[in-house]
């Protein structure tokens, strides 16, 4: 296939996602958005009772339309359009969600939570509704990549899930809705023009609202294109459109080449802990110190951690005094690690757990130092023992990262950790099942239900 | 008052419009906040029966939520965010409505949609209605002319109601709410990190539901805020933040300078027919001619316009195929003058006003030549009739320019030849009189009910 031209560019996305038949999907791709879509469920619940979803569901439960769609992990329901918006919240809202490796976008909130939203009003198989969010998903992470991955010269000042979250959600709909082509260009088009967000909102709930408005715009993109609205044909590449205001130079190649053929939600990545992900290797050596040696917290007399120049950037943080820095401090997540055991949301989203005297009490044995050979994803833990005894971890290749994607058995500890306290172990294992077994799934909406 | 720095600067101004009492706004401010408020009933009764308001509406319905809001113009009510929506998208659909003389914006729209659907939701007087929405209009004016207007350098692409509209429309509901400064500046903030909208959907549905979205997104903003969703800071001035994705250099001083001393809503003008506004002085000059000598439409032979070199490089197009060819056809409109005596919606809103044989045949007598003399809103025509009589007609500033605004009985001739056909002759005029009566209103949802 030569590379593609800017010239009718949003006609051949949309002409193609809206023609794929559902089965086109190649084996690798389909395992991946089943996985996808299994981490963004767990995620969602996880955020479910967060004080920033209960505030928006809160504000805005009394003009939300009453009915069709669930809100995951909440007690009620409500119309698609709100559930979008609150699931979508609810799964962004710890930043615990997915990433793709070279792409600054969190590809599947938005996506997810509008398809299932809409299968809750439009009953759709399973398969049908794996494809519809693989396809999202995909032409998401090219659009993200299309503006933001070298040699594409874009601005590091714009949300990637909130400029491009809202295409990925309207492609997936669209395909949900069987819109023709010419139906979906539409959607596509109404969907980019209110395409927004930038990143000065970091640590404000103003962060995740910017996916949760991309899965609500996406979906009502489609719904409008469905009856009759109409976009202007060239809303990518036209004169004054989307390519051109948020990117000085967009790679098209990266957006439309080979598509079909080059799958980029194979490059899509979990997050195993809450945190910031640089932390991640860290965590993963001082868990494995754990396993292997089972030291009682209060036998270790320190803790010498070896990070990258990212973590340490970043994340050498002792003492946290709130939720927004416990999820930058390295020293808070070692202290879990050896103490708790577990690196989860709810050893960082009170400030109770935040602050546990045993918790902080511990950092002051932490100390880091920046090793310029490590990799982001690598790091190297030594603890001394009471007893003399000097043990070392090292990572080179932390939980998550691409070289060492989390399994399917991570994932479920993960979706349990969230789950669980949300919904009961009992419904979070039935719930896990039917959403593995989604692509033999009758009617798709059965998922929400066992999440409700 | 010295020159407005960026730091603090949106904390100065949601301080500022929290704590603005309600008789702040000197009397001409009060009165073309009214004028401007009445015009954009007018044009949202106007749009509402339009095929694009009626399929957002038709697709939007099955997820709105019940009650308390009126959409103009319809016989049903939502809730407020659909009502919002809907609304804002009638009064901007025919781009019948207001622009501010040197911004690109067309303010009233998504601040008095907003507001009025608020209202309904949360009884306010017609005084604190009108305060509301005049802080709102001038602060979304002073944000377009701060990111457009020399010497701030920005980009022609940004659609100005799409990405300052939201902002307007989330101080007018903030104060609405009573909301005190810190949260009205959450408001604030989480509008903005909402904002978007690209010009090459001109043409097309997409354009209009720019504004319609700004007035949802603000208004929910506001209801945001109250419920306690927060937002960063400095979402105007941060890193990344509002001004430095959609301005290259920002007017600090257009947008904070003299705040409660100069008002950019004094210099908001109104059009007095649904075209192209260059072609607006050819439309004076030829119902001026009418107007003196009532000519036979059979008895015109000829019509020679000299029109602004704007006027000819936009709207010099003979015989036009459809509604919205029709919107920017200088002989349309012309022959619409002449033969009709109007230049109103109901004169372009459908292929059979459109291409009325009467409206065509009569277009091969118009010829249009350009004049470098004439500035935008000046115009001359000639007509030569078959009696041998040639009769010149010239505006050297149009109705409803800057130097000749529209008068409050011409702001009433178009509210009324809009809202009629919706509805009716006894209601239109009960309704104008509230609209002029507003600061005295005891609840000022009575408006929306007088136009349901």
């Amino acid at each position: 296939m030569s590379p593609p031209t800017a010239t009718g560019i949003t006609t051949r996305i949309a002409a193609f996602v809206a023609e794929q038949p559902v089965n086109a999907l190649p084996e690798p791709v389909r395992k991946e958005a089943l996985r996808s879509f299994f981490n963004i469920i767990g995620c969602t619940l996880g955020g479910a009772r967060h004080d920033g979803v209960t505030a928006a569901d809160r504000a805005l439960r009394s003009v939300a339309g009453t009915g069709h769609a669930t809100l995951l992990g909440r007690a009620r329901r409500a119309d698609v359009l709100h559930a979008a918006l609150i699931n979508c919240l609810a799964s962004s809202i710890y930043s615990f969600d997915d990433t793709h490796e070279q792409a600054v976008v969190h590809p599947s909130g938005p996506v997810a939570t509008a398809v299932l939203a809409l299968a809750e009003l439009r009953p759709a198989t399973g398969a049908d509704l794996l494809a519809a969010f693989a396809w999202g998903v995909e032409l998401e992470c090219r659009l993200c990549k299309a503006l933001t991955v070298p040699p594409a010269k874009g601005s590091l000042a714009w949300s990637g899930t909130g400029i491009t979250g809202g295409f990925g959600a309207a492609i997936a709909a669209s395909r949900l809705l069987r819109l023709d082509a010419a139906t979906t260009r539409a959607a596509i088009g109404i969907a980019l023009s209110q395409a927004g967000g930038f990143r000065a909102m970091h640590g404000s709930l103003c962060t995740p609202l910017m996916p949760a408005q991309a899965a609500q715009t996406g979906l009502r993109a489609a719904l409008l294109a469905e009856a009759g609205f109409t976009s202007a044909p060239a809303a990518l590449e036209g004169r004054y459109g989307f390519l051109s205001v948020f990117c000085e130079t967009p790679d098209l190649d990266a957006l439309a080449g080979d598509l079909g053929e080059r799958f980029e939600i194979l490059r899509n990545t979990y997050k195993p802990y809450p945190c910031g992900i640089v932390i991640h290797p860290v965590i993963d050596a001082c868990l494995d110190l754990r396993r292997r040696y089972d030291p009682k917290p209060d036998d270790i007399v320190s803790v010498a951690v070896r990070a990258s120049p990212g973590a340490m950037a970043l994340c050498n943080n002792r003492n946290p005094m709130d939720e927004l820095q416990a999820h930058v401090s390295l020293h808070h997540w070692v202290a879990v690690a050896f103490i708790r055991g577990t690196a989860r949301v709810q050893d960082m989203d009170t400030l109770t757990a935040v602050r546990d005297p045993a918790l902080t009490g511990f950092q002051d044995r932490v100390e880091a130092m920046q090793d310029d050979a490590l990799a982001a994803d690598a790091a190297v833990v030594t603890i001394t023992l009471r007893d003399g005894r000097v043990l070392t971890s090292r990572i080179d290749h932390g939980i998550g990262s691409a070289s060492r994607p989390m399994t399917n058995a991570e994932l479920e500890t993960k979706f349990a950790t969230m789950a669980e306290p949300v919904i009961g172990e009992a419904r979070t294992a039935t719930l896990m099942r039917a959403c593995w077994d989604l692509p033999a799934l009758a009617d798709a909406a059965e998922l929400a239900r066992l999440a409700a």
